[in-house]
């Protein structure tokens, strides 16, 4: 699970996205789908500009919330006290919260429209080493999340 | 993770996906990048079929060996002791040792020269129910892999 954020029309924004992907290696890219229905769909069609932030376990209660309703009410970085932090390459800001931080531009849209699906290059990542050991939360569907496990070691020779 | 499998010429054979997302609901739709260095590539543009069969954490070391050679050389599935099963609505194998199974044919291509995107349309589903607890595996990247860990329960009003 990660958070979204975007900036549109001097207003940041927050969402939850479940559906995402590695695309390549070099340059970063990571397909994401978002739905016509997030409030976050316009501003990132719009500007072409949003960060994934990515939560931890701890942020559990707080990214499901972001989930739950639409920024088009109100302001979600003051209902879950998520603090906003300027990006260094695109206007939306990092969530100082989050232990990793993709600043990322669109730089595909040919399947918006037809799937939803965006596809971003990432322009810089930010990550907290203070923040350790963190667990990453994965959306089952249906309210259910699995939280990370352990990691193993195997001898694979891709990348 | 995942094993693809793909069928060609009378020929089947079995390749590791890290890269894949879910699309849609309904139809369920998945979304899946599969670089065109893999022998499958090949298959399934040709012949725009697949099974997505998803191992547990017991199938790791098979799994993670599939990925590491090529089907172009050797029968993977002899070599890796997988056994093949017809699927129902598509000529490539199920694999029995995977809990789950899901038989795909592609609906989009037109990210796949550019991104080695295949847009796929889930046709049936099957899940082994003797298999209790299936931990499944999730590429980090450079021979590490993330075991799943456990389930929590929040209140998402999204699916």
């Amino acid at each position: 699970m990660v958070l979204v954020t975007t900036s549109h029309k001097g207003k940041a924004n927050v969402m939850t996205m479940s559906w995402h992907t590695m695309m390549d290696f070099e340059p970063p890219l990571v397909g994401c789908v978002i739905s016509g229905r997030n409030y976050s769909f316009a501003a990132l069609k719009a500007t072409k500009e949003c960060v994934l932030n990515i939560p931890s376990m701890k942020l559990a209660k707080q990214a499901v919330g972001v989930g739950n309703c639409s920024g088009n009410k109100l302001d979600k970085f003051k209902k879950f006290n998520l603090t906003p932090m300027p990006a260094s390459m695109v206007v939306p800001p990092l969530i100082a919260e989050c232990f990793a931080n993709l600043e990322c531009k669109v730089v595909n849209t040919r399947m918006v429209n037809k799937y939803n699906l965006f596809v971003l290059k990432v322009l810089k990542a930010w990550i907290d080493p203070g923040k350790k050991n963190p667990r990453t939360l994965h959306h089952l569907g249906r309210g259910a999340f699995m939280v990370a496990g352990r990691t193993i070691k195997l001898p694979s020779k891709k990348a």
